[in-house]
């Protein structure tokens, strides 16, 4: 290929242009990007907002657009792209600064369009508080401005978005109402998961309410389907997002069953010349080899780098994603990585789980705490599938040693076995991974070794 | 086996007992250990004395004796093994309260014997400052007891208890000079290592000496190899261990290469009914298949619970070991595992090193600081061998993911795209193992795709 257009610039678009354009440097890299700026970590967001002084809004962006510039890459800020025709090989784009319309011609088109925050179905009245989501830098600048000293500010929504905001916005000195749909926290995680963030919440003088859901905005705050009223100055929109594929599917590309651009392991399309990546775009289960949609900063990052190698001529391979991923809310962190137990059944395993509080350093240490770690493996095989944990300590670590063992197929045997980094300011003897290693490898039917 | 004697009570020996008692709890399980404590923690030691209000003394005890007494485990403090005969099935033991000797019958027996530090070759004069080592909590305790305000104190030897101590005895008022035989601190490690630690220490006020060792000892302090003197009230003696294995050498039990009792992966010694575990007993490298000694407290634990296992009856294995290690001096981590290039190449690889200073969480989060990461792989197949890092932050982390690689035997291409648990207070995009991965699948030879 000889020119290539890239539909979106933050992180797969941006990271598909540098790739391609150093893999390839004579190529014609063209980045078309509506909003202001490029390459910005947008998971960055809630902490700089809650502590700006330590985390200035500007550190976000990774690499300003002039810096891409002089690498070569056509960054174009505050253009949209209004139609793709992939046959033809030609994108139409409009300026927002100018109105005016351009067409680009292209030999190899990149959707790298991103996700939208879903809107939450509210009926609001006249002088009702303003109801934001939280996506883009704009949305960050928008949400800064509205603070004020001692302001209300409920939270629709608890996913990790919700979650990181409560303690930004708590460390801001706003009053916070966290509402969350379900009958509980974290209804996709395991029960005591979300016990544990209800408590955190609590100890940091968030107040929550669950099983219920904002109906009507009015003057004051936000009405609940459950009749409550919950006063606030402005409201944070965080019910999750949806990808953005009207351009895609409006150019014939095919959409998966998850909703998001159906792509094979090298990020093609249905159509020649047509990538996708990012939070557009669907990963495969590397373990389920299913289809997933996970709009994570690191996945779009991973898949960028594929698709713009291949953008350049190359053959590489997206090899698929476990669903790893952790957030933190005050003092706790929450993580998991491959196969739930739900999700191994459906994927023809026999899931097997088993679950310990294990010491994520060694039990005399300061700051010493329990990771509340769960394992899944399969009955048959010992095959581990999956862990989820929450916990004050090292959960990233017990999270990452199980992701690379489910990576690895490898079983609880080796899982108990495992020879991980042990001196007391960093593990106990026993590390999480393999207390819940020992505890799994009982219960499952292929043993390596008979015992008493 | 009815009644088995263990011979040793820290970290193998208990394991073994408990392992032992709880898979078969008819079995008569006797231990005995010539200190008076028995299952402490030897690694907390140097964190309870920089710190002996937050960890005192008596946390590192991890059971008490009545404990294990109130199992139905016949432990037996202050008795000393004076002899063991392997086929009669019987110990010679005294009590070193009373002086009395016993004889102990036994159907099986367990050498966990530990290892003893090495006394420094230093011809001392009359008056000249103590010169202990720190090995029992009765070091410890007498230790302890050395310290004065304003004391001096030198340190003879720069691994990791030496400089894990020249933290603790900072925190403790003590001027503090660490003295290394060696040309450079770590000789062991990369060269970066070793000046990144002595970094540490001059930013924490350690004295530090390379190139000579301590061979005179006379009032006031320390004469060196070179010629200078030290001044010091005491020295502790920190230049390594070697195993116990005078007892079971005596016993006809074969040693191995490394000097410490050879064991199968059942931890069975070269005689029937007698098993090794331990500080005393050697591993097989996982990777290189090569019998090893690492004194190290998981290993203890690990293989005494497969000792205990198999006293009871079981036919449990120890899988061996990859030499996974860490430790911390002041906010400095040097860990590593699996085989370094020297060994990779005796083991018949051809090794490839890389190296990278990765962000161990995004570089926006305050704490955020570089994992001086370094990875050996095999040029022939990608296979992840090694790994080692320094840094202040995630290096633990770092070394764990790699030792699941090196344990499941993935390649560099494995560790460039493990799905890691990607969010700004935990991990950058790119997390340190994946961006080794990505700079290592780039030397290697076998490639599973093209690219530019």
């Amino acid at each position: 290929m000889k020119r290539i257009v890239i539909v979106g610039g933050v992180a797969a678009g941006m990271k598909a242009a540098a790739t391609a354009k150093r893999r390839s440097p004579e190529l014609d890299v063209v980045v078309l990007q509506d909003e202001a700026e490029a390459s910005y970590s947008a998971c960055g967001m809630p902490f700089s907002l809650g502590d700006p002084d330590t985390i200035p809004h500007a550190s976000l962006v990774v690499r300003g657009v002039e810096r891409f510039r002089a690498d070569g890459i056509d960054l174009r800020v505050r253009h949209r792209v209004e139609e793709v025709d992939v046959r033809a090989g030609r994108a139409r784009v409009r300026s927002l600064e100018t109105g005016a319309a351009t067409v680009e011609p292209f030999d190899g088109v990149l959707f790298a369009t991103g996700a939208r925050p879903i809107v939450p179905d509210i009926v609001t009245e006249p002088g009702a508080p303003p109801i934001q989501p939280l996506r883009s830098l704009a949305d960050a600048e928008a949400l800064n401005g509205r603070l004020r000293p001692g302001g209300r500010v409920a939270i629709i929504g608890g996913g990790y978005i919700g979650l990181e905001m409560a303690e930004a916005l708590r460390r801001r000195g706003q009053s916070v109402t966290l509402i969350e749909a379900a009958a509980s926290l974290l209804p996709s995680f395991r029960p005591d998961a979300g016990a544990a963030v209800g408590e955190a919440l609590a100890r940091h003088g968030v107040s929550v309410v669950v099983g219920a859901s904002a109906i009507g905005a009015s003057r004051g705050g936000l009405t609940l389907s459950d009749g409550r009223f919950v006063q606030a100055d402005f409201a944070l929109a965080a019910i999750g997002v949806r990808p953005r594929i009207e351009l895609a599917a409006a150019a014939g590309i095919a959409i998966g069953e998850t909703g998001a651009i159906a792509v094979d392991a090298a990020m093609r399309t249905n159509r020649d010349g047509a990538f996708a990546a990012g939070d557009c775009a669907e990963a495969r289960h590397a373990v389920s080899g299913k289809p997933v949609w996970l709009p994570l900063g690191d996945v779009a990052n991973r898949q960028g780098r594929v698709a713009g190698a291949n953008l350049a001529g190359g053959d590489d391979r997206f090899p698929g994603v476990l669903g790893t991923a952790i957030f933190k809310v005050f003092d706790l962190a929450v993580a998991r990585t491959g196969l739930g137990p739900e999700d191994a059944r459906r994927a023809g395993f026999d899931p097997v789980v088993v679950a310990a509080a294990a010491r994520g350093r060694a039990r005399y240490m300061p700051g010493s705490g329990d990771v509340h770690a769960m394992l899944v493996v399969d009955r048959t095989t010992g095959r581990v599938l999956g862990a989820e944990a929450h916990g004050p300590d090292t959960v990233d670590k017990y999270v990452d040693v199980v992701a690379t063992a489910v990576w690895a197929g490898l079983s609880a045997d080796d899982l108990a076995e495992l020879d991980l980094a042990y001196a007391p300011p960093f593990s106990p003897v026993f590390a999480p991974a393999q207390v819940v290693g020992e505890l799994a490898r009982k219960r499952v039917s292929r043993r390596p070794s008979a015992t008493l």
